[in-house]
């Protein structure tokens, strides 16, 4: 498991050559009689403004004085100048409506903060190309994509808005963010504390870099996540690998595998069968992350506790090969066909657009190196090691850029956080990513919180008549720190004047 | 006064197009007559070694792939393992052997700290030079001068030593500086906390820019260093402008006030006259900057008390201009001349060699924006407004960049930084430098010490019988929060084993 997503594990980034996910729907793909039907919500659609500001390209470099325009989306619905906060979203690695729409805590919280919103748009994600549609064409282009430069950003924009909002100057402003964009927010308190009384991490791994943490750990938690959801649930995940490679090399097998599959296109060669091996391997990892106490729609159409859903058909780890093939169509079924419109499977998809693929995959390439492995006894996985110097050469055949695995912890610390002030880092227990999260409180405050019955950065989502008790009680407490931090930003201002 | 850097205020940054001092001397310059003995201490050169280690030239973009070598100094003849630390000094604007040998202070403590002394040079210059010889050459070979790079580069560095010297692991480093390394040493606290306990920022002018501090106080501090020194004296120096320009004016003026000056390259149109001033003035910020209280030779050598004895030619201020001309020549000598070695003086130096003029003046384009000004009443210079445009402009026609003045607050915090700790901020109430520092403790781990009667870093020097009793408590008290740090760190360590 390589170059994988926060959010979505990118198939295409384990299978050196075919990074870029191209639809190769070659076949008209026949409509299929198993679709389930979807009970959507209505979403509510936020009431924001969408903005941008005119941003350097290279904030650490004089030569190129090149801009681009970010985007941000701001409310102001339940601002309060007087007594009010600022929270800003530091948007992750896609399309920062998505995370807005996907962000319902801060809209929820916005009246109780008397809260000016801001969602920023990560450079290179979204509508924030620096070099609009060349943007991902060569490393060249692609050199200002880094952590470091979407922190100045983010730093920028805060400057801006404090001088051109009126009210807004004397105002705190707390980093919210989930996942990637969590770890921009701890980050950015880091670097930048004189910008933000404090940030809320939510499943931020901030420690799955270099040797912080084992890189086991990541497929044990979705291994704990399937088995705790249904008797047999991981076992017969973990058996159905050699499942699969026997079927495929039986004579007519590679065109068996595709039928039985519904795929949309069909399996041609051997190779194909590490590809589809490793994109069901993601799929139970997606599913991990988003198996939400309720429907929902963040990668995909789900039904509530999907991984429990998906175990019905895992009961049984000791069946013929073939029946086993048709339970994981079945489980496959619940996450990639809840809304019932899927005509086929297509293996070079695992979620939704809104993430910026060709973006993270450079990421993971050069700083954002989170190893993961696994060994098949742990975890119910196919055995993978960790391979440094193969990751480093796929890098370099895709973009011609080699990772600095050491980078990130030498620029953000690593372990050895405690200087830093008014951090929550909090991580969902069936979170994968809580693996590489902080867990622990470090400081009386750098505080963890860790929510039972949680996936990933479920505590960011709206609230839900369905939520554990767990995120309630996590919510509250979020909101209570952050409270104290616009009291102690009050008290200190009054202080100075 | 504009790009003036923190050692050396450029003369050739002030006018614009004749930026690189080249050495102007076109005649052979005749010996003089006026040459005072220099009675030079015997200089004890400490032992280190000189080491080098590979730098990424782009800490920031993986696009460029290319290392340099950087050059660093290493001691460890007073180092213990049990219970040492290591002095850490984050080199400025010149050549590091130069500043190892002005830093005194840290051979004077490794004992008493059983303290490993690193001296790591700033990239671009001294030997660290990014790209040899072509470093210079544009501003695409300049792109990766700038504090952030330098920053980085550190934290390499001392990511190394701790990983490839046995001992070295575990023990705590604080960071040194002084003048712009001071700034760099506390820049890097506030950073990289993870990889420094604590920082000693001497002189370390770090709210000199954009609009932190009023652009005058810096002059205002030269001219109360020049009144307290002589009766008459800044009186005199504010007259001598206007009989300057009146000589000037005079049929044979350029020629008079060439032989009067005893100029390597005599003047030779008006132009040259404001050269000629920016040059005096320069000279007398050095002097205040340089004020050290015994025979020294940093920027020149120089006797006790420069400013004083330069004083002495400036008892009377209402004289004639040509008597005024000859006590200006006097003085010039005190710090051209101390030596008695110079056979003319070159109005295209004002300081040693060992400071690396091109890097600074870039620096000063870019990041490094530090704004003073004049005017006349209130100080004892020509009035001199601060124009940002003029000053871009120049940068722009130097360089081909534009400077970012508000960059350097927005990256390092301005005047909000109350949330960083373990920063001792040193000023010399002499140092028209202190005027852009930190002079009052901001929290009880930001702690502010004002040194009356020193001048620019007069607490780095090796200690001296003539020190005042002022810089010997201030590094008394230095040493003390210094070993409160470390003391601190192994308390940690001891709890976290």
């Amino acid at each position: 498991m390589g170059r994988c997503s926060l959010l979505l594990l990118l198939l295409a980034s384990l299978t050196p050559g075919a990074a870029s996910p191209v639809s190769p729907s070659l076949r008209a793909p026949s409509s299929l009689p198993w679709s389930t039907s979807f009970r959507s919500r209505p979403t509510i659609t936020p009431k924001y403004s969408i903005r941008y500001i005119q941003q350097k390209v290279d904030h650490f470099g004089f030569n190129i004085d090149r801009t681009f325009k970010q985007r941000y989306l701001i409310a102001d619905n339940y601002w309060k100048e007087d007594g009010g906060s600022i929270l800003f979203y530091t948007g992750n690695e896609g399309d920062i409506i998505w995370f807005c729409n996907n962000t319902g805590f801060m809209w929820d919280i916005a009246e109780e903060m008397k809260a000016m919103l801001v969602f920023a748009e990560h450079r290179y994600y979204g509508e924030s190309l620096p070099f609009g549609a060349d943007s991902f064409s060569d490393s060249r282009h692609l050199n200002f994509l880094t952590t470091e430069q979407a922190l100045a950003d983010f730093a920028k924009l805060i400057k801006y808005l404090k001088r051109t909002i009126p009210g807004a100057r004397n105002q705190p402003v707390i980093a919210l963010g989930g996942s990637y964009g969590g770890m921009l927010a701890a980050w950015f308190r880091m670097k930048y504390p004189h910008l933000v009384v404090g940030a809320l991490a939510s499943s931020a791994p901030i420690w799955q870099f270099n040797d912080l943490v084992p890189c086991d750990v990541f497929m044990k938690i979705v291994t704990t996540d399937f088995s705790q959801s249904g008797p047999n649930c991981s076992e017969s995940i973990r058996r159905s690998w050699d499942a699969i490679n026997r079927l495929a090399k039986k004579g007519p097998g590679l065109r068996w595998l595709s039928e039985a599959l519904h795929l949309c296109t069909p399996l041609t060669k051997l190779q194909d069968v590490q590809h589809l091996k490793d994109w069901i391997a993601e799929t139970w990892v997606n599913l991990a992350m988003v198996d939400y106490p309720y429907e929902s729609n963040f990668l995909q159409p789900l039904p509530a506790w999907p991984v429990k859903v998906v175990c019905q058909y895992f009961k049984y780890s000791n069946v013929p090969d073939t029946l086993m093939l048709r339970n994981i169509f079945q489980a496959l079924n619940v996450y990639y066909n809840y809304s019932g419109q899927a005509k086929c499977l297509n293996v070079s998809e695992t979620a939704t657009s809104s993430l910026g693929v060709q973006g993270w995959s450079y990421q993971a390439c050069t700083e954002m190196v989170m190893p993961t492995c696994s060994d098949g006894v742990d975890d119910m996985f196919e055995p993978h090691s960790w391979n440094m110097k193969e990751y480093s050469d796929d890098c370099f055949k895709q973009w011609g850029v080699r990772p600095r695995p050491s980078w990130i912890p030498t620029m953000y610390g690593g372990k050895n956080i405690s200087s830093h002030t008014n951090i929550i880092f909090s991580n969902g227990e069936l979170d994968p990513w809580s693996g590489g999260g902080v867990t622990k409180d470090i400081t009386d405050t750098l505080l963890a919180i860790v929510i039972p019955n949680g996936a990933h950065h479920l505590d960011l989502r709206a609230s839900n008549a369905l939520d554990p008790v767990s995120v309630q009680l996590t919510r509250s407490l979020e909101v209570k720190y952050m409270k104290q931090w616009v009291t102690d930003f009050y008290v200190r201002l009054r202080k100075l004047n």
